[in-house]
């Protein structure tokens, strides 16, 4: 931690301030600029409030230097985490194809768009039977009933399954799932996060649609910090000023994020756009850029689909996608 | 719900959709205009999917007409809703002034706030158990403990006590608690919402950082969905491209919810800004365009604060704040 | 400036790093911590280019220590800019109250506007001549014409005239003009920017929709290194996600600015809202928060304006509106 | 133009809103359902003040059906617009590598960096004359001199010229810039956009950091109402919440802005990333969601770059990244 004194700051307040800071447990070294007065730390400042010594009056501004996360951080874990579920294998070169409904909602609909998307190349079955709606009137899921869809799916295919959990007292109900999904509005849902922590089982956490790349990062710190490290993280857009699609698909993340972190990074480009149109061209997009996997919405007849008909491709688009991301994969692997 | 279809729309197509629109229960009216087909729908058009809608071909736009929140809806219930806490009253010109520190450390220190906050004319106690915490490194809050240390506080100063609760399974310590709030961070907690809405007692919900008006009147009507009607809406600041403070303060909401429902509306100026020198004109703003309270951070010792220091005003300046608020809303009621 | 360097860098990187940085005209203190290296330049780093600095394989982060602002920078001029424009004063305790139409229609409508808004204690007269309009087929002003009848307005009232220029051929015809106004969108029009700074007459510079504080006192810089330090500045609503008003005002930015320049700083609650019953509640507000002015749109007959008429205020609720702001000034001045 | 009237509105205020609207020469029809009473207006409802309508008392809402843009809206022109310069096209298939320093800075720089680029397959030249500065006090470009020295570079190579004018006093200069660019922050530069409007030449028209979709059509409307309907669209990043890149680069609008206009549509992955180890990703993922071209910054020595350093590729990696971006173009064309 570095904090720069504002210009003329008398010495008696000074070295107040660096008596505190000392009582704090760090060391303090200090450089005389003709300007300004630099205070750096040395030692755990893990336990200074940075935005209680910015807010005294005779400092300037202060500056953190190093990164308060640690499990996730690729300084101290160089290489690549891979996650496998099933026979898929996430990060470092494997990719993972990620497709089913937005919503679970009968045995016919849900195993036959699984069967569909693994003939198309999905290695992966993704369904909502937890929905998190916005208006409590809407379609909340078929819930347990819906898991065990997901279930026989499981069975039929061989699909690992992905979905979403919303609250700590449904987890027992997901025993059996392979991968479990912390939605973007649950990205800072603490206690969740604390609980998925204790388990030995992958979890796919969305960013949320106004957390900066830091408390992404927090935020999977949570869980590691509990013994999980099977984490995958979701780019899955932000919220701007742009009304033109429902979210802005924030792509640059994805390198960014392979910088900063060892943990694999995927990209769902139909809860971004919204638009079963847009979602061929981000994939593509998100392919070309380095995400690890893609999870899209796959639905047979997205006209009766009870919940995001709007955003599902219809099985025959994505087949022909999941070949063209093939394909861009290959141009950037060279 | 109105649809907009595009121009030169065949009218195979055209009433091929209005079929599918009439299964969906509905009645439509259509209204042929030189450029544009406009299709009125009548009836309950709350199961109708607007995102799978406009996704089509031959839709331009769909427009909603009527609101999805109707428990808080000034529409359907024009008074204020008047919430009785202990001997305050908020709402409908009641207007209470909610202190205390960011959280409970010690009893000598809560006590000790809670006195002088109600020597300032607060009327209610905040303080917090249970810290909502990016990191999970930092400081979680004394949970149980804390929440004992704010009865004491009570019991010493007769002030009415606030504090967040952030799981569902926290929720049977919280049973002596006043007013229970609902952090921003988990403003779409479907699941604690709705476990709240089972209660009878005041939620202070507060607006997440990226949530629209709209959204935020959603989770309240999750929680009045399940037969609480007790909720007062809090703006905490919002976030934004603007890096000078934590967040942006939108007061605008102020009026504009005011119109939307009839539930109270306070502002919570230390959370939005962060820095304890905006927290005096950030207040005195909010009693100016008409909110119905202020949960202000008060702490005897910034310094030596576990959390949020920075943002915390020192008694006697909140003493003087309280004041002049005071005389801001005797100028807005003339 | 400082350099923070990535932890294990290789001393002869970063001695190559030093002697650049030497070379670029600064010295450099090293400061070796624990976990990593501190670079400090002392002398006038304001030709080292930071983010190249930011962007070596080495370095972590670079801190900017000296505001790249001078000459509006309270840190050199303590005291407070009192700008006088006639009789009027703004600035250190004087308030102005601007206000006018959006756009100047006919004789007739301006100097009626004008003596009703007198009457109702404005010290200025605002009017468009020259209109920034989204799309070329709207209405774009009277131009010159417009000014001619701002400058009639004026003969009858005695009030000082505000309004905006749009491009610098324009200037010459700005020259009876008591205030001249840059708007949002052209706050970073730098070409403008320069020419106004030749003259040695009061600017209204407004906030751009998504420029940062520091945007908008660099903009004010431009100005002032020209040797024009009369300027006055403005905020009137950033662009947000939020979508129930035209934008969303950021009255924190008048308490921020306050403490960083010595410039007075208004407020304009009609164009950040759009909304005429949203100005009231925002003008109040803002006053109660400390901004040296309003300035607001007010319309005789908003039903036949032909621009803006949504967010102007009819003459008899400025009146109303001018006396509550008044006394708001009068609680916050004790 | 769809008016929803709020429920229970009387007949007779009902009335004398269609009344009025009729004046405003359109025809209005009235559909009464259970709940609202929708208006629809049959004309030329252009000249209708929206915002005005929707602030009356008795409007819910108020929805406008048409788009405000004509020229460049793909439902009166479908055919893609492709532009031709010199040798290179743009548009409908025809993708363009415009590349160059950020800054011209002398002939051996500007030429060198013109060979190397039209090695690697860029059939363009950029290259910054009039610097858009946020500081008065930074290199401002070396202005007529820089365009001199980009027309020695032209003739040396052959490449037509991109380069930026910043005001409409400099334009006379232009006349031997193949396109002429107008940056992000003039977008809403009226006045400038009309001037352009005159011309004949291509314009390279950047969208602003907090400007709409509709918004970057209406300022291409502005200079095509003028007559000149060779116009580039470049998208460089939004302003968004996001601190870990300059902008947040949405590409998102690519495939939109496709479907809303005719006009070919670039990607400026430097400016909207402001680092040079994204633009790779982003500019492959830019070609992958279907762009018309990419214009990258390039330096030979971005240590000693005047302006942007940072940000540049160095021409050996641009080379790299334009071939594979030819084989994603490949990939997608299939």
């Amino acid at each position: 931690m570095i904090v720069i004194l504002k210009h003329n700051t008398k010495e008696e307040k000074r070295n107040q301030l660096i008596d505190w800071l000392k009582k704090q447990g760090v060391d303090v070294h200090v450089s005389q600029g003709e300007y300004q007065t630099v205070l750096g730390m040395i030692g755990d400042t893990s336990k200074i409030d940075k935005d209680l010594v910015a807010s005294l009056e005779i400092v300037d501004s202060v500056k953190v230097v190093t990164d308060p996360f640690k499990c996730c951080n690729r300084k101290f874990h160089p290489e690549d985490t891979v996650i496998q579920v099933g026979d898929a294998k996430i990060g470092s070169g494997s990719f993972c194809m990620i497709a089913g409904p937005c919503s679970v909602e009968n045995e016919e609909q849900i195993v036959g768009i699984a069967k569909a998307v693994k003939a198309s190349g999905a290695n992966m079955l993704r369904g909502g039977a937890f929905k998190p709606r916005t208006s409590p009137y809407d379609f909340q899921g078929l819930k347990a009933t819906g898991l065990e869809l997901l279930k026989i799916a499981k069975a039929e295919t061989g699909l690992p399954i992905v979905t979403e959990v919303m609250g700590v007292n449904d987890l027992p109900l997901f025993e059996d799932v392979d991968v479990i999904q912390i939605g973007a509005r649950n990205m800072q849902n603490f206690d969740l996060l604390r609980e998925v922590g204790k388990l030995r089982k992958p979890i796919l956490l969305k960013r949320g649609l106004a957390n900066t790349v830091k408390e992404l990062l927090m935020s999977a710190e949570y869980i590691m910090a509990g013994g999980n490290d099977q984490i995958i993280l979701c780019e899955r857009g932000i919220r701007t000023f742009d009304d033109y699609t429902r979210n802005t698909l924030d792509l640059a993340v994805v390198p960014v994020l392979h910088e900063l972190t060892h943990l694999p990074v995927i990209v769902d480009p139909s809860h971004a756009t919204g638009v079963a149109k847009l979602v061929r061209p981000m994939a593509l997009a998100a392919a070309a850029c380095g995400a690890d996997g893609l999870i899209i919405e796959v639905h047979n007849d997205p006209m009766h689909a009870l919940c995001d008909g709007a955003q599902s491709l219809l099985p025959e688009d994505y087949h022909k996608l999941a070949r063209d991301v093939e394909q861009i994969r290959e141009v950037i692997a060279k």
